[in-house]
């Protein structure tokens, strides 16, 4: 049966690399629904080759544009940030990919749970932000959230035909990002340049600012706490520098899984489209003798000082990931455009925490005015 | 529901941990039947400690021996290698654990499969010897032939959830033996305590000498086409000398799947035996600390012939395996009586291999005989 697709953020590197995978398998995948933030000019081009019934441009400067670039095709051109939530809820889907950035990736989440369809989730920040309330609803509505950041597409890998009671604890691997090994001195002098060349992973901008202060597996970390319903001494970080091994799972007797392949997003992509099948790919193989060594070594926890935050609001849970997620975004913007140095990103989110008072069980309301008050403080 | 075993070879090293696994677990197993070769004096301890239904000792001299030392106690002696492979049979059992050495567990692993009993192979040279009679018997039976060697329980444990359509090839690992690296010249000199001497595996004689000559990991390969139905050409081999990573998996979308831990075989042995569930373990656990390098090289075929040779009979089949086996077994017995040199082992198989006639689709009855003829000609 064919699985009617809709792509939220198709401009983004995880929403271009999903585009290929339906175009390589036309006979399992069709795409109904093509989102993205500001990009008009792509999205038009991949609507005009695509032909999907809707098309939704987040940014409302871009609405006529493209409007008009898609007239006389048949394609429902929409805009704005709720129909990018309100467009996961269409009859003509069944399934939807969640490629959007940052917060942004909420309540598109939550409004296609809310609406049945099957999600597939490239967005770590949703779960960071409310993953007690999106797992909660996944949950009632007996919907199975595929993951698609690769550590956690590594983990359900692992955990196919296990039961999850036996989990004893998991490994997320970094590849330590392209600072690995550095002290706070060399850290401080880093620019921006520097940091958006990851070693390994081909990325957006902004996960690949986190993959360099490391806050990315601090996020990840929490992530998994929702994914794989795990408490947080089960969830452990190691660096591995060549990104090979995706990430490890350890049973109760002490026997341990682990998901491998050459670092290319394409594949968990494509896991969780074809779950629980499998599709035949040809991207490239793996190959040990280009790869004779694997290292493992501790995350630095003093050095990475994001990832010790981060390690903290996974403890602490409540309201700390939310304002943690945040903080981080704005921070990583203000790097972005040179505003601050590096090392300021988690002083800027040690303070917003610092500011908060703790507080658990929040309502989707609260979380959302968590939100919009730890954005505004940490711009200060 | 307690599973009901019968441990055949209690006495060799798999057979005590096997042992240990059911009294760390007496709420879901009870051991009814133990045999051994020839250690009477051991035998006898595990039956007054254990107190099963049967005990067997295969070798007919210590018969008298074992049925005095066990008068009083509620316990049926045997002893012969046709009442090994009977045992097998009783009706109070479920479970039976085939831990002999070498082509002594074919006929066992027959009988228990004929009597429709859950089957779980330590012992690798039932399926090199006649691979294709014995998938087909538990095929007809529906049984799940449960591996208990650490690669293809690995591989087992890889593929649980997924369909084995998908396997696109696997990578047995080997530890490289105590010779990793050595030349021919080298070779020609080592000791039988040298090779002996194994650096990561604490395993019975046999296995060990295997071990050295890289034979096992020939065998393995042959085991693992028949467990896993595979075409010889998506078995590799991966030399991985810290044996920390098992056996790896290699779908057809490109992920691949390894399973790791500790080289301890009490594991793969308690997996098999809590299949398809998990129990917990106190096992030591792996720790990245200790291992932050994982090695991977490639084997040498020519240093090691009798890897080179394993991979011939696995291509070719038919009555190859067989005599491959059987010209070993003599051969690694010849070398541990100090006999022969170590590079001899290869030779005699090769000779013996060269004298017959290549036979394919034989009965159970003509391996049996070509195993006999082998033995006889490898032995001149």
């Amino acid at each position: 049966m064919l699985k009617r697709i809709a792509i939220l953020g198709s401009t983004g590197s995880i929403g271009k690399q999903a585009i290929e995978v339906v175009e390589n398998n036309p006979e399992l995948f069709k795409i109904e629904v093509l989102t993205a933030n500001s990009n008009a000019e792509l999205l038009i081009e991949q609507a005009k080759k695509i032909k999907p019934k809707y098309v939704v441009i987040a940014d409302e400067r871009h609405y006529k544009n493209v409007k008009n670039s898609l007239a006389g095709i048949d394609i429902t051109v929409l805009s704005g940030n709720e129909q990018v939530a309100w467009i996961t809820t269409v009859a003509e889907i069944d399934f939807v990919i969640i490629a959007l950035v940052g917060y942004s990736g909420l309540l598109p989440t939550i409004k296609a749970l809310e609406a049945n369809k099957q999600v597939a989730l490239a967005n770590k920040e949703a779960l960071v932000v409310a993953g007690d309330i999106i797992t909660e609803l996944a949950h009632k509505k007996n919907i199975q959230l595929l993951p698609i950041d690769s550590e956690h597409s590594a983990i359900f890998q692992c955990l196919t035909g296990e039961n999850i009671k036996n989990i004893e604890k998991i490994y997320l691997t970094a590849s330590g990002g392209p600072f690995r090994g550095y002290s706070k001195e060399q850290l401080k002098k880093v620019t921006k340049n520097e940091a958006l060349n990851h070693p390994n992973w081909t990325m957006g901008a902004k996960i690949t600012i986190d993959s360099a202060t490391m806050m990315n597996k601090g996020l990840e970390m929490i992530e998994a706490k929702w994914l794989f319903d795990l408490k947080p001494d089960q969830i452990d970080v190691v660096v591995h520098s060549q990104s090979i091994i995706h990430s490890i799972v350890q049973f109760c007797d002490g026997s341990m899984k682990a998901q491998m392949g050459l670092p290319d997003m394409k594949l968990p992509i494509q896991f969780a489209m074809s779950y629980p099948d499998r599709i035949f790919s040809d991207f490239e193989r793996f190959d040990f003798k280009k790869y004779p060594v694997f290292n493992f070594e501790q995350p630095d926890f003093e050095v990475f000082k994001c990832l010790k935050l981060a390690l903290l609001a996974l403890q602490k849970g409540g309201n700390i990931p939310c304002i943690l997620n945040a903080a981080n975004e704005i921070a990583v913007d203000l790097f972005l455009r040179e505003k601050i140095n590096f090392l300021q990103i988690s002083e800027i989110i040690e303070k917003t925490i610092d500011k908060f008072q703790y507080r658990q069980n929040l309502t989707l309301e609260e979380y959302i005015e968590t939100d919009t008050l730890a954005r505004k403080y940490a711009k200060m």
